[in-house]
Protein backbone atom coordinates (compact mmCIF):
# COMPACT_ATOMS: atom_id res chain seq x y z
CA UNK A 1 0.00 0.00 0.00
CA UNK A 2 1.67 3.13 -0.90
CA UNK A 3 2.31 5.83 2.52
CA UNK A 4 -0.35 7.59 4.12
CA UNK A 5 0.14 11.02 6.02
CA UNK A 6 -2.21 12.55 8.63
CA UNK A 7 -2.20 15.22 10.51
CA UNK A 8 -5.10 15.17 12.71
CA UNK A 9 -5.63 12.62 15.34
CA UNK A 10 -8.81 11.02 14.28
CA UNK A 11 -7.54 10.81 11.13
CA UNK A 12 -4.74 8.86 12.15
CA UNK A 13 -6.47 6.90 14.79
CA UNK A 14 -9.33 6.12 12.20
CA UNK A 15 -6.80 4.23 10.07
CA UNK A 16 -5.01 2.29 12.87
CA UNK A 17 -7.91 0.97 13.77
CA UNK A 18 -9.25 -0.24 10.35
CA UNK A 19 -6.02 -1.87 9.57
CA UNK A 20 -5.74 -3.38 13.12
CA UNK A 21 -9.47 -4.53 12.29
CA UNK A 22 -8.53 -6.00 8.85
CA UNK A 23 -5.11 -7.16 9.78
CA UNK A 24 -2.87 -10.05 10.67
CA UNK A 25 -1.63 -8.58 14.14
CA UNK A 26 2.16 -8.86 14.16
CA UNK A 27 1.70 -5.38 16.02
CA UNK A 28 2.24 -1.69 15.20
CA UNK A 29 5.84 -0.45 15.08
CA UNK A 30 6.26 3.52 15.80
CA UNK A 31 9.50 5.68 15.50
CA UNK A 32 8.76 9.05 16.89
CA UNK A 33 10.60 11.87 15.44
CA UNK A 34 10.87 16.03 15.07
CA UNK A 35 11.70 15.43 11.12
CA UNK A 36 14.82 16.67 9.85
CA UNK A 37 15.39 12.76 9.10
CA UNK A 38 18.99 11.25 8.91
CA UNK A 39 20.48 7.69 8.13
CA UNK A 40 19.80 7.55 11.89
CA UNK A 41 16.57 7.95 11.84
CA UNK A 42 16.09 5.68 8.73
CA UNK A 43 17.80 2.93 10.47
CA UNK A 44 15.16 2.70 13.25
CA UNK A 45 11.71 2.87 10.34
CA UNK A 46 13.66 0.10 8.98
CA UNK A 47 13.93 -1.64 11.73
CA UNK A 48 10.48 -1.05 12.80
CA UNK A 49 9.43 -2.08 9.35
CA UNK A 50 11.20 -5.33 9.48
CA UNK A 51 9.57 -6.41 13.13
CA UNK A 52 5.66 -5.03 12.66
CA UNK A 53 2.88 -5.30 10.26
CA UNK A 54 2.14 -1.87 10.20
CA UNK A 55 5.11 0.83 10.61
CA UNK A 56 4.12 4.68 11.47
CA UNK A 57 6.64 7.27 11.73
CA UNK A 58 5.71 10.75 13.45
CA UNK A 59 6.95 13.77 12.31
CA UNK A 60 6.30 16.69 15.10
CA UNK A 61 8.78 19.27 16.16
CA UNK A 62 7.89 19.42 20.08
CA UNK A 63 8.28 23.13 20.87
CA UNK A 64 7.73 21.73 24.79
CA UNK A 65 11.19 20.18 24.95
CA UNK A 66 13.31 23.17 23.80
CA UNK A 67 14.42 25.50 26.41
CA UNK A 68 15.48 27.87 23.99
CA UNK A 69 13.18 29.50 21.26
CA UNK A 70 16.48 30.04 18.77
CA UNK A 71 17.49 26.30 18.93
CA UNK A 72 13.82 25.84 17.94
CA UNK A 73 13.68 28.23 15.26
CA UNK A 74 16.92 26.74 13.72
CA UNK A 75 15.95 23.60 13.78
CA UNK A 76 15.70 22.01 10.39
CA UNK A 77 12.60 21.20 8.67
CA UNK A 78 12.36 19.28 6.01
CA UNK A 79 8.89 17.74 5.81
CA UNK A 80 8.06 16.65 2.14
CA UNK A 81 11.81 14.93 1.54
CA UNK A 82 11.11 13.34 5.54
CA UNK A 83 8.23 11.81 3.96
CA UNK A 84 10.30 10.79 1.21
CA UNK A 85 12.98 8.80 3.17
CA UNK A 86 10.12 7.26 5.56
CA UNK A 87 8.20 5.85 2.27
CA UNK A 88 11.40 4.55 0.95
CA UNK A 89 12.57 3.19 4.34
CA UNK A 90 9.00 1.03 4.85
CA UNK A 91 6.75 3.30 6.67
CA UNK A 92 3.32 2.64 6.16
CA UNK A 93 1.82 6.13 7.96
CA UNK A 94 3.12 9.49 8.99
CA UNK A 95 1.51 11.75 11.17
CA UNK A 96 3.14 15.27 10.99
CA UNK A 97 0.38 17.14 13.46
CA UNK A 98 0.35 20.75 13.90
CA UNK A 99 1.05 21.98 17.67
CA UNK A 100 -2.26 23.36 18.30
CA UNK A 101 -3.38 19.55 17.51
CA UNK A 102 -1.20 18.53 20.04
CA UNK A 103 -1.53 20.87 22.39
CA UNK A 104 -4.59 22.89 22.50
CA UNK A 105 -5.51 25.46 24.24
CA UNK A 106 -5.99 24.81 27.93
CA UNK A 107 -3.85 21.77 27.69
CA UNK A 108 -2.12 21.85 31.35
CA UNK A 109 -1.30 17.98 31.69
CA UNK A 110 2.59 17.11 31.74
CA UNK A 111 4.52 14.17 32.75
CA UNK A 112 7.20 14.37 35.62
CA UNK A 113 9.90 12.43 36.47
CA UNK A 114 12.83 12.60 39.42
CA UNK A 115 15.96 11.45 39.09
CA UNK A 116 17.47 10.39 35.85
CA UNK A 117 15.75 13.73 33.81
CA UNK A 118 18.07 16.14 36.32
CA UNK A 119 21.46 15.07 35.56
CA UNK A 120 23.45 15.53 32.03
CA UNK A 121 21.47 17.48 29.48
CA UNK A 122 18.59 18.14 32.40
CA UNK A 123 21.08 20.36 34.41
CA UNK A 124 21.13 22.89 31.59
CA UNK A 125 17.90 22.31 29.73
CA UNK A 126 15.66 21.90 32.83
CA UNK A 127 12.36 21.76 31.06
CA UNK A 128 13.18 19.13 28.59
CA UNK A 129 12.73 15.93 29.54
CA UNK A 130 9.15 16.68 30.55
CA UNK A 131 8.27 18.02 27.49
CA UNK A 132 9.73 14.65 26.14
CA UNK A 133 8.27 12.26 28.56
CA UNK A 134 4.42 14.29 27.73
CA UNK A 135 4.56 14.11 24.14
CA UNK A 136 6.36 10.79 23.62
CA UNK A 137 3.40 9.78 26.14
CA UNK A 138 0.76 11.23 24.31
CA UNK A 139 1.92 9.64 20.82
CA UNK A 140 2.01 6.34 22.67
CA UNK A 141 -1.84 6.81 23.66
CA UNK A 142 -2.50 8.04 20.26
CA UNK A 143 -0.98 5.22 18.07
CA UNK A 144 -1.08 2.80 20.66
CA UNK A 145 2.10 0.52 19.61
CA UNK A 146 3.53 -2.66 20.54
CA UNK A 147 6.78 -1.58 20.06
CA UNK A 148 8.49 2.03 19.88
CA UNK A 149 12.07 2.57 18.70
CA UNK A 150 14.59 5.18 19.58
CA UNK A 151 18.03 5.96 18.78
CA UNK A 152 20.52 5.05 21.58
CA UNK A 153 22.41 8.02 20.66
CA UNK A 154 19.76 10.21 22.56
CA UNK A 155 21.23 8.17 25.66
CA UNK A 156 19.46 10.47 28.17
CA UNK A 157 16.15 10.14 26.80
CA UNK A 158 16.23 6.33 25.98
CA UNK A 159 16.94 5.47 29.73
CA UNK A 160 14.08 8.30 30.89
CA UNK A 161 11.77 6.79 28.45
CA UNK A 162 12.30 3.25 29.53
CA UNK A 163 11.45 4.10 32.89
CA UNK A 164 8.57 5.88 32.30
CA UNK A 165 7.40 3.28 30.52
CA UNK A 166 8.28 1.01 33.33
CA UNK A 167 6.67 3.40 36.18
CA UNK A 168 3.78 4.39 34.54
CA UNK A 169 3.26 0.54 33.16
CA UNK A 170 3.04 1.62 29.45
CA UNK A 171 2.04 -1.47 27.22
CA UNK A 172 4.73 -0.80 24.87
CA UNK A 173 7.99 -2.94 24.13
CA UNK A 174 10.95 0.37 24.39
CA UNK A 175 13.40 -0.96 21.23
CA UNK A 176 16.72 0.92 21.62
CA UNK A 177 18.57 1.15 18.33
CA UNK A 178 22.92 1.66 17.46
CA UNK A 179 23.71 5.54 17.19
CA UNK A 180 24.68 5.36 13.09
CA UNK A 181 27.90 7.44 12.21
CA UNK A 182 29.64 9.57 9.66
CA UNK A 183 32.64 7.05 8.24
CA UNK A 184 35.03 9.64 10.45
CA UNK A 185 32.63 8.90 13.67
CA UNK A 186 30.39 11.83 13.98
CA UNK A 187 26.71 10.75 15.33
CA UNK A 188 24.49 11.57 13.05
CA UNK A 189 22.11 14.19 13.74
CA UNK A 190 19.88 16.67 12.43
CA UNK A 191 21.42 19.60 13.75
CA UNK A 192 24.83 18.75 11.92
CA UNK A 193 23.45 20.31 9.37
CA UNK A 194 24.48 24.09 11.38
CA UNK A 195 27.89 22.74 11.12
CA UNK A 196 30.95 25.10 8.99
CA UNK A 197 33.67 22.71 7.18
CA UNK A 198 35.66 23.54 9.74
CA UNK A 199 33.14 22.84 12.91
CA UNK A 200 32.33 19.41 10.93
CA UNK A 201 36.15 18.43 11.21
CA UNK A 202 36.27 19.56 14.94
CA UNK A 203 33.09 17.82 15.55
CA UNK A 204 35.38 14.79 15.42
CA UNK A 205 36.09 15.35 18.62
CA UNK A 206 33.15 13.86 20.50
CA UNK A 207 33.80 10.50 18.70
CA UNK A 208 37.58 10.44 19.84
CA UNK A 209 36.51 11.56 22.95
CA UNK A 210 34.71 8.76 23.74
CA UNK A 211 36.80 5.92 22.16
CA UNK A 212 39.79 7.27 24.52
CA UNK A 213 36.86 7.48 27.56
CA UNK A 214 36.29 3.73 26.59
CA UNK A 215 40.12 2.54 26.21
CA UNK A 216 40.82 4.04 29.55
CA UNK A 217 37.90 2.01 31.08
CA UNK A 218 39.24 -0.93 29.48
CA UNK A 219 42.05 -0.51 31.02
CA UNK A 220 40.68 -0.36 34.40
CA UNK A 221 38.55 -3.00 34.04
CA UNK A 222 41.72 -4.74 33.28
CA UNK A 223 42.77 -4.67 36.74
CA UNK A 224 39.58 -6.19 38.57
CA UNK A 225 36.25 -4.34 39.65
CA UNK A 226 36.40 -1.01 42.21
CA UNK A 227 35.69 -1.74 45.35
CA UNK A 228 34.26 0.58 46.99
CA UNK A 229 32.49 4.03 46.21
CA UNK A 230 35.55 5.97 46.71
CA UNK A 231 37.60 3.40 44.01
CA UNK A 232 34.29 4.23 41.32
CA UNK A 233 34.84 7.94 41.60
CA UNK A 234 38.93 7.66 41.12
CA UNK A 235 37.80 5.64 37.85
CA UNK A 236 35.05 7.64 36.92
CA UNK A 237 37.40 10.52 37.36
CA UNK A 238 40.27 8.99 35.15
CA UNK A 239 37.97 7.96 32.54
CA UNK A 240 35.81 11.47 32.28
CA UNK A 241 39.63 12.97 32.68
CA UNK A 242 40.94 11.12 29.38
CA UNK A 243 37.71 12.25 27.48
CA UNK A 244 37.79 15.87 28.37
CA UNK A 245 41.74 15.90 27.44
CA UNK A 246 40.83 15.07 23.98
CA UNK A 247 38.03 17.75 23.46
CA UNK A 248 40.00 20.39 25.56
CA UNK A 249 42.62 19.90 22.94
CA UNK A 250 39.87 21.02 20.40
CA UNK A 251 39.98 25.05 20.07
CA UNK A 252 36.39 25.31 18.01
CA UNK A 253 34.95 23.02 20.84
CA UNK A 254 33.48 23.85 24.48
CA UNK A 255 33.06 21.11 26.68
CA UNK A 256 29.57 21.30 28.36
CA UNK A 257 29.89 17.63 30.52
CA UNK A 258 31.76 14.55 30.35
CA UNK A 259 30.27 11.69 32.55
CA UNK A 260 30.30 8.49 33.55
CA UNK A 261 27.22 7.37 35.22
CA UNK A 262 25.57 4.04 35.49
CA UNK A 263 23.74 2.94 31.79
CA UNK A 264 20.34 2.23 33.28
CA UNK A 265 19.22 4.45 36.19
CA UNK A 266 22.02 7.43 35.33
CA UNK A 267 23.37 7.24 38.88
CA UNK A 268 26.87 7.24 39.67
CA UNK A 269 28.77 3.98 39.00
CA UNK A 270 29.15 1.27 41.91
CA UNK A 271 28.87 -2.43 42.80
CA UNK A 272 25.75 -2.74 41.66
CA UNK A 273 26.22 -1.21 37.92
CA UNK A 274 25.51 -3.70 35.09
CA UNK A 275 26.67 -1.13 32.52
CA UNK A 276 28.46 2.22 32.06
CA UNK A 277 27.42 5.06 30.21
CA UNK A 278 30.12 7.76 29.41
CA UNK A 279 27.96 10.32 27.54
CA UNK A 280 29.46 14.19 26.32
CA UNK A 281 27.85 17.40 25.52
CA UNK A 282 30.24 19.81 23.50
CA UNK A 283 29.19 22.85 21.40
CA UNK A 284 31.26 23.28 18.63
CA UNK A 285 30.78 26.42 17.58
CA UNK A 286 27.43 27.45 18.02
CA UNK A 287 26.06 24.07 17.43
CA UNK A 288 25.59 21.66 20.63
CA UNK A 289 25.84 18.47 19.96
CA UNK A 290 25.67 15.25 21.94
CA UNK A 291 27.33 11.63 21.97
CA UNK A 292 27.49 8.84 24.04
CA UNK A 293 28.99 5.15 23.79
CA UNK A 294 28.73 2.27 26.32
CA UNK A 295 30.98 0.03 28.33
CA UNK A 296 29.29 -3.36 29.80
CA UNK A 297 30.37 -3.90 33.34
CA UNK A 298 28.53 -6.91 34.38
CA UNK A 299 26.06 -7.52 31.84
CA UNK B 1 -17.76 -17.21 35.45
CA UNK B 2 -16.84 -16.78 39.21
CA UNK B 3 -14.84 -13.98 40.49
CA UNK B 4 -11.51 -13.73 39.90
CA UNK B 5 -8.80 -11.42 41.96
CA UNK B 6 -5.57 -10.77 41.38
CA UNK B 7 -2.56 -8.90 43.14
CA UNK B 8 0.23 -8.53 40.23
CA UNK B 9 0.18 -6.84 37.38
CA UNK B 10 1.36 -9.62 35.36
CA UNK B 11 -1.60 -12.09 36.03
CA UNK B 12 -4.28 -9.58 35.61
CA UNK B 13 -2.78 -8.66 31.92
CA UNK B 14 -2.63 -12.41 31.13
CA UNK B 15 -5.91 -12.72 32.31
CA UNK B 16 -7.64 -9.62 30.13
CA UNK B 17 -5.78 -11.16 27.59
CA UNK B 18 -6.73 -14.42 27.59
CA UNK B 19 -10.52 -12.92 27.76
CA UNK B 20 -9.83 -10.28 24.85
CA UNK B 21 -8.47 -12.80 22.28
CA UNK B 22 -11.92 -15.03 23.30
CA UNK B 23 -14.73 -12.43 23.74
CA UNK B 24 -16.97 -10.99 21.96
CA UNK B 25 -15.34 -7.70 22.01
CA UNK B 26 -17.71 -5.51 23.61
CA UNK B 27 -15.11 -4.40 25.69
CA UNK B 28 -14.18 -3.92 28.88
CA UNK B 29 -15.25 -1.55 31.65
CA UNK B 30 -13.49 -0.59 34.41
CA UNK B 31 -14.15 0.69 38.08
CA UNK B 32 -10.49 2.21 40.51
CA UNK B 33 -11.76 2.48 44.16
CA UNK B 34 -9.48 2.46 46.92
CA UNK B 35 -11.87 -0.56 48.72
CA UNK B 36 -14.13 0.44 51.53
CA UNK B 37 -16.93 -0.06 49.10
CA UNK B 38 -20.62 1.30 49.77
CA UNK B 39 -23.74 1.66 47.56
CA UNK B 40 -21.99 4.64 45.42
CA UNK B 41 -19.26 2.63 43.98
CA UNK B 42 -21.65 -0.48 43.50
CA UNK B 43 -23.74 2.00 41.22
CA UNK B 44 -20.80 2.39 39.44
CA UNK B 45 -19.88 -1.63 39.14
CA UNK B 46 -23.22 -2.01 38.09
CA UNK B 47 -23.55 0.06 35.45
CA UNK B 48 -19.84 -0.71 33.77
CA UNK B 49 -21.48 -4.52 34.21
CA UNK B 50 -24.60 -3.36 31.94
CA UNK B 51 -22.33 -2.12 29.21
CA UNK B 52 -19.38 -3.60 29.14
CA UNK B 53 -18.38 -7.86 28.65
CA UNK B 54 -15.56 -7.70 31.47
CA UNK B 55 -15.98 -5.70 34.36
CA UNK B 56 -12.53 -4.84 36.25
CA UNK B 57 -12.67 -3.30 39.52
CA UNK B 58 -9.17 -2.32 41.20
CA UNK B 59 -9.07 -1.98 45.19
CA UNK B 60 -5.94 -0.12 45.84
CA UNK B 61 -5.94 2.06 48.61
CA UNK B 62 -3.51 4.80 46.97
CA UNK B 63 -0.77 6.37 49.41
CA UNK B 64 0.54 8.79 46.63
CA UNK B 65 -3.15 10.75 47.20
CA UNK B 66 -3.41 11.44 50.65
CA UNK B 67 -1.45 14.04 51.80
CA UNK B 68 -2.08 13.44 55.81
CA UNK B 69 -0.87 9.99 56.80
CA UNK B 70 -3.33 9.82 59.79
CA UNK B 71 -6.02 10.09 57.10
CA UNK B 72 -4.83 6.96 55.56
CA UNK B 73 -4.07 4.92 58.32
CA UNK B 74 -7.52 5.51 59.50
CA UNK B 75 -8.92 5.01 56.16
CA UNK B 76 -11.48 2.00 56.57
CA UNK B 77 -9.55 -1.51 54.94
CA UNK B 78 -12.41 -4.22 54.05
CA UNK B 79 -11.00 -6.33 51.60
CA UNK B 80 -12.96 -9.37 51.53
CA UNK B 81 -16.44 -7.85 52.27
CA UNK B 82 -15.38 -5.73 49.25
CA UNK B 83 -14.81 -9.06 46.69
CA UNK B 84 -18.68 -9.97 47.77
CA UNK B 85 -19.85 -6.96 47.38
CA UNK B 86 -18.09 -6.61 43.83
CA UNK B 87 -19.20 -10.19 43.08
CA UNK B 88 -23.11 -9.57 44.34
CA UNK B 89 -22.81 -6.31 41.36
CA UNK B 90 -21.04 -8.33 38.67
CA UNK B 91 -17.59 -8.06 38.89
CA UNK B 92 -15.44 -10.53 36.56
CA UNK B 93 -11.72 -9.27 37.80
CA UNK B 94 -10.71 -7.63 40.96
CA UNK B 95 -7.20 -6.34 40.94
CA UNK B 96 -5.96 -5.92 44.30
CA UNK B 97 -2.01 -5.57 44.23
CA UNK B 98 0.02 -4.17 46.78
CA UNK B 99 1.34 -0.77 47.12
CA UNK B 100 4.93 -2.67 45.99
CA UNK B 101 3.56 -3.98 43.33
CA UNK B 102 1.98 -0.58 41.96
CA UNK B 103 5.19 1.48 43.83
CA UNK B 104 8.23 -0.34 43.22
CA UNK B 105 11.12 1.27 44.68
CA UNK B 106 12.75 3.82 42.29
CA UNK B 107 9.91 5.16 40.94
CA UNK B 108 9.56 9.10 40.12
CA UNK B 109 7.57 9.47 37.47
CA UNK B 110 4.20 11.22 37.92
CA UNK B 111 1.43 12.68 35.81
CA UNK B 112 0.98 16.77 36.85
CA UNK B 113 -1.79 19.45 36.19
CA UNK B 114 -1.95 23.24 36.08
CA UNK B 115 -5.31 24.91 36.52
CA UNK B 116 -8.45 23.30 37.75
CA UNK B 117 -6.28 20.93 40.31
CA UNK B 118 -4.95 24.22 42.16
CA UNK B 119 -8.55 25.05 43.38
CA UNK B 120 -10.98 23.66 45.73
CA UNK B 121 -9.43 20.46 47.30
CA UNK B 122 -6.29 21.03 46.13
CA UNK B 123 -5.61 24.09 48.12
CA UNK B 124 -5.29 22.41 51.56
CA UNK B 125 -4.14 18.77 49.57
CA UNK B 126 -1.67 19.81 46.81
CA UNK B 127 -0.27 16.65 46.32
CA UNK B 128 -3.49 14.92 46.11
CA UNK B 129 -4.33 15.47 42.77
CA UNK B 130 -0.99 14.33 41.25
CA UNK B 131 -1.11 11.08 43.36
CA UNK B 132 -4.57 10.34 41.69
CA UNK B 133 -3.23 11.50 38.51
CA UNK B 134 -0.55 9.29 38.60
CA UNK B 135 -2.36 6.21 39.71
CA UNK B 136 -5.47 6.55 37.80
CA UNK B 137 -3.17 6.93 34.49
CA UNK B 138 -1.21 3.34 35.17
CA UNK B 139 -4.39 1.77 36.33
CA UNK B 140 -5.17 2.71 32.92
CA UNK B 141 -1.99 1.25 31.38
CA UNK B 142 -2.21 -1.82 32.69
CA UNK B 143 -6.17 -2.29 32.84
CA UNK B 144 -6.15 -0.69 29.16
CA UNK B 145 -10.11 -0.31 29.49
CA UNK B 146 -13.23 0.60 26.75
CA UNK B 147 -14.47 2.57 29.96
CA UNK B 148 -13.94 3.51 33.17
CA UNK B 149 -16.49 4.59 35.39
CA UNK B 150 -16.18 7.52 38.05
CA UNK B 151 -18.68 9.36 40.79
CA UNK B 152 -19.86 12.69 40.61
CA UNK B 153 -19.78 13.43 43.93
CA UNK B 154 -16.03 13.64 43.65
CA UNK B 155 -16.40 16.41 40.88
CA UNK B 156 -13.19 17.61 40.95
CA UNK B 157 -11.53 14.50 40.35
CA UNK B 158 -14.04 13.66 37.48
CA UNK B 159 -13.28 17.21 35.83
CA UNK B 160 -9.22 16.59 36.55
CA UNK B 161 -9.38 12.91 34.96
CA UNK B 162 -11.46 13.87 32.20
CA UNK B 163 -9.04 16.65 31.78
CA UNK B 164 -6.07 14.04 31.98
CA UNK B 165 -7.44 12.25 29.31
CA UNK B 166 -8.48 15.00 26.84
CA UNK B 167 -4.73 16.36 27.56
CA UNK B 168 -2.69 12.88 26.84
CA UNK B 169 -5.07 11.92 24.65
CA UNK B 170 -5.84 8.35 26.10
CA UNK B 171 -7.93 6.12 24.29
CA UNK B 172 -10.19 5.51 27.28
CA UNK B 173 -14.21 6.78 27.96
CA UNK B 174 -15.04 8.67 31.52
CA UNK B 175 -18.55 7.68 32.43
CA UNK B 176 -19.40 10.06 35.44
CA UNK B 177 -22.28 8.83 37.37
CA UNK B 178 -24.50 9.90 39.58
CA UNK B 179 -23.73 10.86 43.52
CA UNK B 180 -25.96 8.03 45.46
CA UNK B 181 -27.44 9.28 48.94
CA UNK B 182 -28.53 8.06 51.94
CA UNK B 183 -32.56 8.47 52.77
CA UNK B 184 -31.87 11.76 54.36
CA UNK B 185 -29.77 13.32 51.41
CA UNK B 186 -25.87 12.50 52.91
CA UNK B 187 -24.13 11.64 50.44
CA UNK B 188 -22.35 8.24 50.24
CA UNK B 189 -18.50 7.88 51.04
CA UNK B 190 -16.36 5.39 52.76
CA UNK B 191 -15.57 8.29 55.67
CA UNK B 192 -19.08 8.11 57.01
CA UNK B 193 -17.98 5.71 59.31
CA UNK B 194 -16.20 7.40 61.26
CA UNK B 195 -19.35 9.77 62.11
CA UNK B 196 -20.56 9.33 65.03
CA UNK B 197 -24.86 9.48 66.21
CA UNK B 198 -24.55 13.37 66.59
CA UNK B 199 -22.01 14.40 63.67
CA UNK B 200 -24.12 11.95 61.90
CA UNK B 201 -27.23 13.60 61.94
CA UNK B 202 -25.50 17.06 61.32
CA UNK B 203 -24.07 15.54 57.99
CA UNK B 204 -26.66 16.69 56.18
CA UNK B 205 -26.47 20.36 56.55
CA UNK B 206 -24.10 19.49 53.72
CA UNK B 207 -27.06 18.28 51.05
CA UNK B 208 -28.94 20.71 52.80
CA UNK B 209 -26.62 23.81 52.18
CA UNK B 210 -26.25 22.47 48.12
CA UNK B 211 -29.51 22.79 48.40
CA UNK B 212 -30.54 26.14 49.46
CA UNK B 213 -27.30 26.74 46.60
CA UNK B 214 -28.73 25.91 44.07
CA UNK B 215 -32.37 27.12 45.16
CA UNK B 216 -30.74 30.86 45.13
CA UNK B 217 -28.75 29.91 41.41
CA UNK B 218 -32.47 29.04 40.46
CA UNK B 219 -34.21 32.08 41.39
CA UNK B 220 -30.84 34.54 39.65
CA UNK B 221 -31.69 32.41 36.37
CA UNK B 222 -35.17 33.38 36.55
CA UNK B 223 -33.99 37.32 36.20
CA UNK B 224 -31.73 36.06 33.47
CA UNK B 225 -27.89 35.57 32.77
CA UNK B 226 -25.08 38.19 34.41
CA UNK B 227 -23.85 40.25 31.82
CA UNK B 228 -20.51 40.65 33.24
CA UNK B 229 -17.55 39.00 35.27
CA UNK B 230 -18.54 41.51 38.02
CA UNK B 231 -22.65 40.26 37.66
CA UNK B 232 -21.14 36.72 37.49
CA UNK B 233 -18.91 37.37 40.64
CA UNK B 234 -21.97 38.75 43.16
CA UNK B 235 -24.13 35.95 41.86
CA UNK B 236 -21.24 33.53 42.57
CA UNK B 237 -21.21 35.46 46.24
CA UNK B 238 -24.84 35.40 46.53
CA UNK B 239 -24.69 31.64 45.98
CA UNK B 240 -22.26 30.56 48.37
CA UNK B 241 -23.44 33.13 50.66
CA UNK B 242 -26.78 31.11 51.27
CA UNK B 243 -24.64 27.92 51.23
CA UNK B 244 -22.23 28.78 53.86
CA UNK B 245 -25.26 30.30 56.30
CA UNK B 246 -26.67 26.85 56.80
CA UNK B 247 -23.51 25.24 57.10
CA UNK B 248 -22.06 27.97 59.80
CA UNK B 249 -25.86 27.64 61.63
CA UNK B 250 -24.34 23.77 62.61
CA UNK B 251 -22.72 24.24 65.65
CA UNK B 252 -20.30 20.65 64.50
CA UNK B 253 -19.57 21.79 61.07
CA UNK B 254 -16.34 23.17 59.99
CA UNK B 255 -16.36 24.42 56.68
CA UNK B 256 -13.00 24.41 54.60
CA UNK B 257 -14.79 25.84 51.43
CA UNK B 258 -17.85 26.32 49.54
CA UNK B 259 -16.93 27.44 46.14
CA UNK B 260 -19.66 28.03 42.68
CA UNK B 261 -17.16 27.33 39.82
CA UNK B 262 -17.51 26.64 36.20
CA UNK B 263 -18.34 23.29 36.03
CA UNK B 264 -16.16 21.83 33.34
CA UNK B 265 -12.93 23.93 33.71
CA UNK B 266 -13.18 25.17 37.77
CA UNK B 267 -12.62 28.50 36.46
CA UNK B 268 -14.46 31.35 38.06
CA UNK B 269 -17.76 31.28 36.12
CA UNK B 270 -18.34 33.55 32.83
CA UNK B 271 -20.38 33.86 30.22
CA UNK B 272 -19.27 30.76 28.19
CA UNK B 273 -19.45 28.26 31.07
CA UNK B 274 -22.12 25.92 30.49
CA UNK B 275 -22.73 24.36 33.93
CA UNK B 276 -21.80 25.59 37.38
CA UNK B 277 -20.81 23.44 40.08
CA UNK B 278 -21.79 24.11 43.65
CA UNK B 279 -19.01 21.96 46.05
CA UNK B 280 -18.75 21.74 49.62
CA UNK B 281 -15.68 20.62 51.76
CA UNK B 282 -16.52 20.74 55.42
CA UNK B 283 -15.44 19.27 59.01
CA UNK B 284 -17.95 17.71 60.57
CA UNK B 285 -16.44 16.36 63.80
CA UNK B 286 -12.85 15.28 62.94
CA UNK B 287 -14.58 13.61 59.40
CA UNK B 288 -13.68 15.82 56.23
CA UNK B 289 -16.97 15.48 54.12
CA UNK B 290 -17.45 17.06 50.11
CA UNK B 291 -20.57 17.02 48.55
CA UNK B 292 -21.37 19.13 44.76
CA UNK B 293 -24.54 19.90 43.04
CA UNK B 294 -24.46 20.78 39.04
CA UNK B 295 -26.35 23.09 37.96
CA UNK B 296 -27.20 23.30 34.06
CA UNK B 297 -27.05 27.04 32.66
CA UNK B 298 -26.48 27.01 28.52
CA UNK B 299 -26.49 22.98 28.37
Amino acid sequence: MPIKTYDTISGLRGELSARRSAGAGAGVGFVPTMGALHEGHISLVRRAAAENDITVVSIFLNPLQFDESADLDSYPKTLEADIRLCEAAGTDLVFCPSVREIYPDGASTRIEMDGPTDVLCGRSRPRHFSGVLTVVGKLFHIVEPDAAYFGEKDAQQLAVIRKMVRDLNMNVNIVGCPTVREADGLAMSSRNVHLNADERKASVCLFRALTAALEKLGDAAGHGAPEDDSEWARLTADVTGSARAVLDAEPLARTEYVELLDAETLAPLGGSSRAALCAIAARIGDTRLIDNMRFSLNE
